[in-house]
């Protein structure tokens, strides 16, 4: 494996000519022989037990600057710990003595078939940190019957994608809208064409985020990019999240969904959804789903976990009898690492997940085995925490199997004492002999 | 006292012949003169004052692969944490001015005496940590009036354990049933005829937790197994717990217990009850009694601690008039470390606590003194506690002396902000002048 | 930039000889070169992303002295901190699909323009920190149209910072009462005079508080004090805030509300109201505003933030039919450190928050640029972050776009079980290989 | 000052012979030297600024087996800690534009004039950290119009306390009942003789509790104890508090109240009430008071600090209609480091609080000038305090000026997701270049 080398390919949405294709080939620098020596350190693929492991090898591994933009998220960055710790929040009620000898943790996500009750969530700039880019999680996913959503900003042309899917393999599509309409009709039409399954509007996005890890890791080179934004003019000077934002339309708002309705049969997903009052209007607005997401803490720092979010939402489409409705599907991504916080979203609601960066990172630690070392992982937690749960289906997954009680909690703690702490001695175990080792 | 060895007796149920014992005697290694003089090392046993030092020092001396075994738990070990965090959550309410110049903190459990309220609860696969194995337990338990309760998957058989009980000692089993009823059946009417006491039939682990640490240490050596698996096909590449639960029955279910009924007068005990749904089923299908428990934290990761679940389900059991009931006992185990907890759990309802790994730590550290010294501290803070709660007997400890009102709270911070974290200067004491020492 | 050079020119209230200014010149220390030398190496100014870079960046420049006594706050310096845990117990709710194409963060505060909803707040001896003082404050208020309050232990005198204005730059004056009202008179008649637009009279500091970081760096040199106070007898030995504390008339109450409207036709503004009670007297006396402020922590330990204070506060109002008033304004301070913690107190009810020791570090760590490099930040920020919330101008920042549930939480933890958390061994994560870099 | 040389004399209760007196003269040892070398290094008294300072620098120049026996606390130490982390719970809500120019601290306890509304409360074996002992207490409350506690296991005998005390000056008594009723009444009845103003029955106490540091430094010398315990036979092998136990009658029970009674005109108040229900049966016992405390967590672990229980006890024997009541006198003690704290638990219902620690910490580290320092800076803070509270006199401390909303949360955190917290990368701040310092 050597460094990254990306392909700066052009938009081409199924109708441009292949051999437009740059291969920039670099000379090895003291930096890529730095990081193929880290590739080579990399803990043996079957000793990595959890998504944490992917990620942490791949801030290893990964150039700096992909790094940045991969892991960062805005202002504080309090939102995108936020959603992992709300599934800390929510603690099971597992119940015993049902016959679990056989388990089943198979779905349906938009009426498709989903091997896992997850899809893998649209991340930009997969080149950025791997030479195959997304192609990695199409060939993982076709192995393993999982659906993978495209994203706009992906590293990759989505016909790319699509040309190296397998018979049948399903697709979703991310869309940040352009300030060109025509464009947009164009993309999803295209899409829609070679048999994506599904539309997800990126809504809480107007502007791409201020984050600062990335800011502080300035775009100035010119070795990566996004397929979409070819040619076009990008402000380079505040890291690639501002870079790759100007084409994203801020004036997008409700009164566009029926236009979307009437250029496409896919169905229309809401994604980025963060309060019950959008629910409602989603519903309202006849779309066939929604994601609660706060776009993985890359847009508005404070902003709730999607998790919190489902409980809102499912409440008060219920109060209005708007749900459950099998025509309205309720997907929740942000934070997700375990096969035990899918089942939490499930239990409280939620379709689905989506999971994003542990996927990425795990093809930018491994490429497309990571991946599939991934879904592996998440598939042996399936097993076993559907068993422990007493559920042998995904219908099985009831709200009374968990304790969302303190879900709503955002403790803060008031400042320490820190002239007591500083003061007050702790106890101390007892003492060993010195010993001759 | 030199390095474990282990006998591997194969499984025996008290009608196989001794003559098949196989002695493993190794030669000595590096790691075992290290290994020895940790153990030259300890700290003196009199200078042990609680269960923690037991802990801490069983975690030096013993064989890396041995720790991982008994101190792993599943996924994040949450909720091994909490089960010891869930006691902190409670407080005491001490009654003053009353006579305590006697207290009794003796009781019965299932109608059996018991000179403290607590019983051994099953750890598995004890000559990891020590050549006697669980028999250090036996010993002790004899000279201090304590019930043991045999493990299925204990290093030293069942009969063993048995035949170097003292006149009138009482044993529980704890019982993986398997997936042949028949060897199941064989192994508690065994257990009966020679004098078992009650039968606590495991419940939460149709398949053993994925236990990270433990996957970390894989399971690959031949030196040390549970009695029941001798000559079974076990896989051996993800560690100990995994290796050891292929024969457990995933298809166990509530329509099992009567067939238990018919084939033993010992009381059954479900163990692994982790609601108050469970709860009531239970008392509904005429057992003698429940634990609360999770495992040690070692399956399902985030249920809840069982004295949490102690709270709910003696508050459901009333509400239904099926409680008190003095043919039904409520135990809890999981995070017990001190006197002060067993008070806790029994203010709140339980009839005893089961103490697992304290009691492991203990004899894996010094053997069977360990288990006696270990006794004695409890007996200690019993004597201790009650006298400050104004509990002259374990009857007189009664709700009104704990404040469990903040039990059922899992607070999880918000995410910290960094940046003032970083910026903020704490404040600092007065300095002193340079000194020469 | 060179050490600060401190002018001590008496105080003149626009009638002083300036003649009288006396230009104290310093020989160069090895503390100045020192000084010198870390302010050659601070980061440029376009890689200060917020405004804790600021700090930190004054708190490695500034003498340790006047380091002491902006940092300080009273006894645990509780408060202080606490002004900013505050806001992260408040998180938002925000909509989406709304056009934001064109957002608009400016408001009005007294009636004056403001290009942001927050205003530069009172903080004394500038010139501790720059040689230049509050003048850098000034003028960078005026080249963005942001609102400078004018303290009276400024070290510029106010006809120095008013001669320095921009035509129609508006200014508003902070008051601390004399003893001596007839000096109190002149100073704010004189202020009106010169055209100031407000006058905010502090009530929070009948005595300064004991700040034991300020008290550790004794107050004996001379280099250094407020405009105000020269000539006076002012006590030295218990740092720079109790030197200057000395003037404030600790009798000052309700009673002499009218004596203020009578010499001055300048709306008049309690700030350091703390709780509900106190903000009804003020509305029933007749004032046209409250700033929510426990004066930046520096005054009473454990009194609650300002944010808190504002949820309480306008409900108590809005109860007795008093709010909403446009005539009556409610600002909080304290903490504010991201555009977006402004949008939650105007989203609870602030008519604008004021912004103290983020524009002095900036300051004295880069003079007027730095200042103007904040204001750019926080208009960065509000533009960012009203897309994201939805809200197109001010007025559609509203209640519903926060959930401040947890605001009144005083979470502290209940001690740690020390022995339990050193016993315990936290899991790890997959392990590299040596690798040769 | 030279190391503590222990006079140990005997229990004397008025009528023993002075001759009786043994002064222990030490040779100097190596570890005389290095204590005298931290004694040398100790900080100026007046860079002393609060109770903290006292704590570091005693535990700095203490004998280890003094600190052990005077910092230690029962178990896990957790009330300990509870104590002071309950101040933290309560919150002020501060009134303004009151007219504080003067505003006075003092009140009565017992009747008795008080210059703080604090007492030294009793602490045992002064000696042990200081030659003067308890002495240094009394010559600064002389000093001070402060009212000292004399401990019953104080290293100074009762009468050479009452012979160093100033015309007028008030004490009470703290009593531990003796299993010999007849010591007791003597005891009793010759601190009234003498003058003392008020008995103080611990019912807390009836066993010394388990306190680990202690243990761990058994107390096998010879060189300290309490006067009371002279020529008793002593266990002495599980540190101090242990060994000063045997005495303490554990029968003692409501029934021995009419006695005490019947033997003491002086008011009797029963130190050491948890609960609502004894405080109930405390003032249906016709007693003066009662002290809400928790043996400064030396006893039972895990009970509710006395602030806590403060709140809920008021509560009770209000609904009862026995409260307020002036014969009827509620202190607390605890975890007192502020007069911010005084205030909180005056605020909330208390007439006076016990300090005792910091004091004897006081003179440990300074004797008799470090108890004076103490209490002057105890009187700053309270005038400080109160004026920035908005309270002129004790009376006007009400509970409006406190927000106890939080004193019932026993936060205690679910576990931490530490693999996630490995991983995350947490933000930095702009960095400085290489500075030539």
């Amino acid at each position: 494996m050597t460094r990254p080398q990306v392909n700066l390919t052009g938009i081409r949405l199924g109708l441009i000519d292949q051999s437009t294709v740059v291969k920039v080939v670099k000379e090895v620098t003291e930096e890529d022989r730095r990081r193929q020596a880290l590739l080579d350190a990399r803990p043996p693929l079957d000793t990595v037990l959890n998504m944490h492991d992917f990620e942490t090898i791949a801030r290893t591994v990964l150039p700096e600057k992909a790094w940045a933009y991969y892991s960062s998220a805005s202002d504080d960055e309090i939102t995108l710990r936020e959603n992992r710790m709300a599934y800390q929040r929510v603690w099971f009620r597992p119940r015993i003595l049902r016959d679990v000898s056989s388990v089943d943790w198979s779905t349906t996500i938009l009426g498709q078939k989903s091997s896992l009750p997850l899809y893998i969530s649209a991340t930009a700039l997969g080149k950025l940190g791997h030479p195959d880019g997304e192609l990695c999680l199409t060939k993982a996913a076709a192995n393993h019957g999982v659906i993978q959503m495209i994203a706009t900003l992906a590293s990759c042309a989505i016909d790319d994608i699509l040309d190296a899917a397998a018979p049948g393999q399903t697709f979703f599509l991310q869309l940040y809208v352009n300030r060109d309409r025509e464009i947009t009709r164009k993309y999803v039409q295209h899409a829609e064409a070679r048999g994506v399954k599904g539309l997800f509007i990126t809504v809480d996005a107007p502007q791409l985020g201020r984050r600062e890890k990335d800011m502080r890791m300035k775009f100035v080179g010119d070795d990566a990019g996004a397929e979409v934004q070819k040619g076009q003019d990008v402000k380079k000077d505040q890291g690639v999240a501002r870079a790759i934002s100007s084409f994203i339309d801020p004036s997008l708002a409700w009164k566009d969904i029926p236009w979307f309705k009437s250029i496409t049969k896919m169905p229309i997903i809401i994604k980025g959804i963060a309060t019950a009052e959008d629910a409602i209007l989603a519903y309202e607005a006849g779309v066939q789903g929604i994601v609660l997401s706060n776009h993985g803490g890359r847009q508005l720092d404070t902003a709730r976990s999607g998790l919190e979010v489902l409980v809102e939402v499912t409440a008060a489409l219920r109060r209005r009898g708007y749900w459950p409705d099998p025509r309205f599907e309720i997907y929740v991504d942000g934070g997700v690492r375990r096969a035990s916080d899918v089942l939490k979203a499930i239990a409280l609601g939620a379709k689905a997940v989506g999971v994003g960066r542990p996927f990425l990172y795990a093809f930018c630690a491994y490429g497309q085995e990571g991946v599939e070392r991934a879904i592996q992982l998440f598939r042996d937690e399936f097993e076993m925490n559907m068993r422990l749960l007493g559920a042998r289906t995904i219908d099985e997954v009831v709200p009374d199997m968990v304790d969302a009680g303190s879900l709503a909690a955002h403790t803060v703690l008031t400042p320490e004492d820190n002239l007591f702490n500083q003061t007050y001695q702790p106890l101390s175990l007892a003492k060993f002999k010195e010993a001759k080792l």
